[in-house]
């Protein structure tokens, strides 16, 4: 069987699954996830053995240490994996529920949540996303397809199979969760394309990974995590907390959508704040305007790529604005729609930007770090939205539901 | 300047005047809403002196009289469609608002609904629709691009004109109202890519139009209207109330999406149900499947594709089932996800269908006609989606918004 056809007859395992799966009650879909936790614990063991191939390929292959390590797992991290699956068995059910209303001519209108269908989802090495994503789509009702990275395939096809055995021991069919084997750039390709099959693809990863996913696929995809997010020090702005906040949002993890990449500083507060920046931050390599390269002398100058680069590194462009105005021009000009924040004291410049950023999450004197599942209170996370449709911003359980009416009557005609 | 180019130059206006409108207050919004009814009431002589230019061509192109009259124009339905808009004007603000909830790091999280931005539109005849559509979204704060029908363009540009200049009126920007004057197939296709400039994109009409969109459209679109809805009766029904629930569903407005095209009867009903049926609906061609052509002799036999038709005439599929769960086989293969119906006296007949039918929305004992936002109390529609992201059936005022955390803090940092 060719690529296509392989994740075809997946597909339709996973539709007939789904059938039993959406009409099961909480309580089962919560036990299979607690047995999802336990199942890992116990067989911790056989995900070492299977982890330790990933292991050794990756090294035999030459990859960083620091890439190495998130490919790693440990008996800590298997236990530390499961906990967070017990966290998803507690959350409420995202389906059923609803308002309820009667109309005029006696018809009763009920609306309610239901699960999507089949989620696929291509992401990059960390084998724990095959575990949450697929405790989150059981948890909602909806089958899933995993397609995880070359680099972490053994872990992912031992932990899969476990999983998709404690979702068999509760009485609903194992078949509801798939794993893809076949880690070529064909099968993530045909994928993409899976139309009618697939009812939305959630990508996961590194810039170049969503791009090629919003690019090339036909199925409805939720774009996620691209994040050139931006600090601005407004003219009165607590100047420690100006520079906790940066160094926060630059250095805490440079790695992820939410950390900072662009610096606006106001024009009466840049001669002060700009040379204690520099010095608070004497890791971070700063690229400067013009404005800012006269304070600063000797940094490099940002170009016009710079400021909408996502540099996912110890780099920071700097440009100085003459005022809140101008600093939310250059933010909607240049951003990605994820996590904008201001540093300030005055209420209306904290307004002005509230009302006039375009973004997911914005913030005013706080870091773009708290954008996160968890950090908003939604217990957990299957990605963070930076487009407009359906879901925006952290994706709870609640982003991977869809409604239904429901409608009584008896006889009712127009 | 090429078709592209006009276009472009009607975002960039519109995105312009979104500013001012998407910060503007419910009352200013609401007043620009009912000075836009107030405005056609007033001018209505210029408007019927467009709207004559457009009845004048299309009885010189020999249209059919059905069609001319969607398109005419009286004083009339002028005060119809007006107050179709002071309706909307009176609906709740669909924007700000939203839950508030504090973090026990100190943040406070507030999630409030916002517009969308530019939302294109592209329908067939109506000139109503123009109307309707420019309310609603400068209700919900968004700019919008109208691309009617060429057989309709003079009445549009009059009523667009005046549209305008009602908003400008209220001290908005008339340039959140955009017309498409050039109604060439090139600048639909155009208008149907441009990204980044267009936010979503709403097709409205018959379904070659809805096909063309969906297919052609690199912007994110909301798919609508496509209606291949079902009735099912079961072995035990009301049969008076069968007949009229299924006379209704079929003949009362053929033409429209939530109209039933296949009727689905058990087979311990199918003896004395099916005669009875052909006797109440004279005027309805009945097409059958095998079972079906036993029992109602000398009828045409339905093919697989006309399992799948929209007829939007007075034509009716029928096929013999089994059971219940025959039907719902049978509806989930064929449907288009819109309004489905069960005609049952058995609360596990109504239950395995409500829960088992894939479809916005699911009727017991009631006619598919009444899926429509009017219907459902929610005022007034942009469309009836048959999709299940970001919108699923009948699109009020909510639907043309998303939502936008805003997160104040006192120098939180992770």
């Amino acid at each position: 069987m060719n690529a296509k056809d392989v994740l075809i007859q997946k597909c339709k395992a996973a539709k007939k699954a789904f059938t039993v799966l959406s009409s099961s009650k909480g309580e089962q879909r919560n036990a299979a996830v607690l047995a999802m936790a336990d199942i890992l614990v116990k067989n911790s063991f056989a995900i070492l053995e299977g982890n330790n191939k990933d292991i050794q390929r990756a090294e035999a292959e030459g990859m960083r240490e620091s890439m190495v390590d998130r490919l790693r797992l440990t008996e800590t991290r298997i236990g530390a994996i499961a906990n967070s699956l017990r966290k998803v068995a507690a959350l409420p059910d995202p389906l059923g529920g609803g308002e309820v209303w009667n109309r005029p001519n006696g018809l009763t209108i009920r609306r309610i949540k239901v699960p999507i269908g089949i989620i696929a989802m291509i992401y990059e090495a960390r084998p724990n996303v095959t575990c949450d994503a697929a405790a989150l789509c059981i948890k909602s009702g909806n089958a899933v397809l995993l397609r995880g990275g070359s680099s972490a395939i053994d872990s992912n096809i031992v932990i899969a199979g476990l999983l998709r055995e404690a979702v068999s021991s509760l009485g609903l069919d194992g078949e509801c969760i798939q794993i893809v084997e076949d880690v070529s750039r064909e099968s993530a390709t045909e994928l993409m394309k899976l139309n009618g099959y697939v009812d939305l693809l959630i990508p996961r990863g590194g810039h170049s990974l969503i791009r090629s996913v919003v690019d090339n696929a036909t199925v409805p995809v939720i774009e996620t995590g691209a994040g050139n997010c931006h600090i601005y020090v407004d003219y009165d702005a607590d100047i420690d907390m100006a520079l906790s906040i940066t160094n926060n949002a630059k250095t805490q993890r440079p790695s992820v959508c939410n950390a900072a990449e662009t610096l606006l500083v106001h024009t009466d507060m840049a001669d002060k704040f700009l040379p204690e920046l520099k010095k608070a931050m004497p890791g971070v390599e700063l690229r400067g305007c013009e404005r800012a390269r006269k304070i600063l002398t000797g940094i490099n100058a940002a170009t016009e790529e710079d400021w909408f680069n996502e540099y996912n590194d110890y780099i920071l462009a700097v440009r100085v604005v003459d005022n809140v105005a101008e600093a939310v021009d250059h933010i909607n000009k240049h951003n990605t729609k994820h996590s904008e924040s201001i540093i300030t004291k005055n209420l209306n410049s904290a307004e002005y930007f509230k009302t006039n950023v375009d973004a997911a999450a914005v913030y005013v004197n706080a870091s773009t770090r708290f954008t996160d599942g968890e950090e908003f209170g939604f217990g957990a996370e299957i990605g963070i939205s930076t487009q407009k449709f359906h879901a925006r911003g952290p994706m709870g359980l609640d982003a991977l539901t869809t409604v239904k009416y429901l409608i009584d009557g008896d006889g009712q005609i127009r």
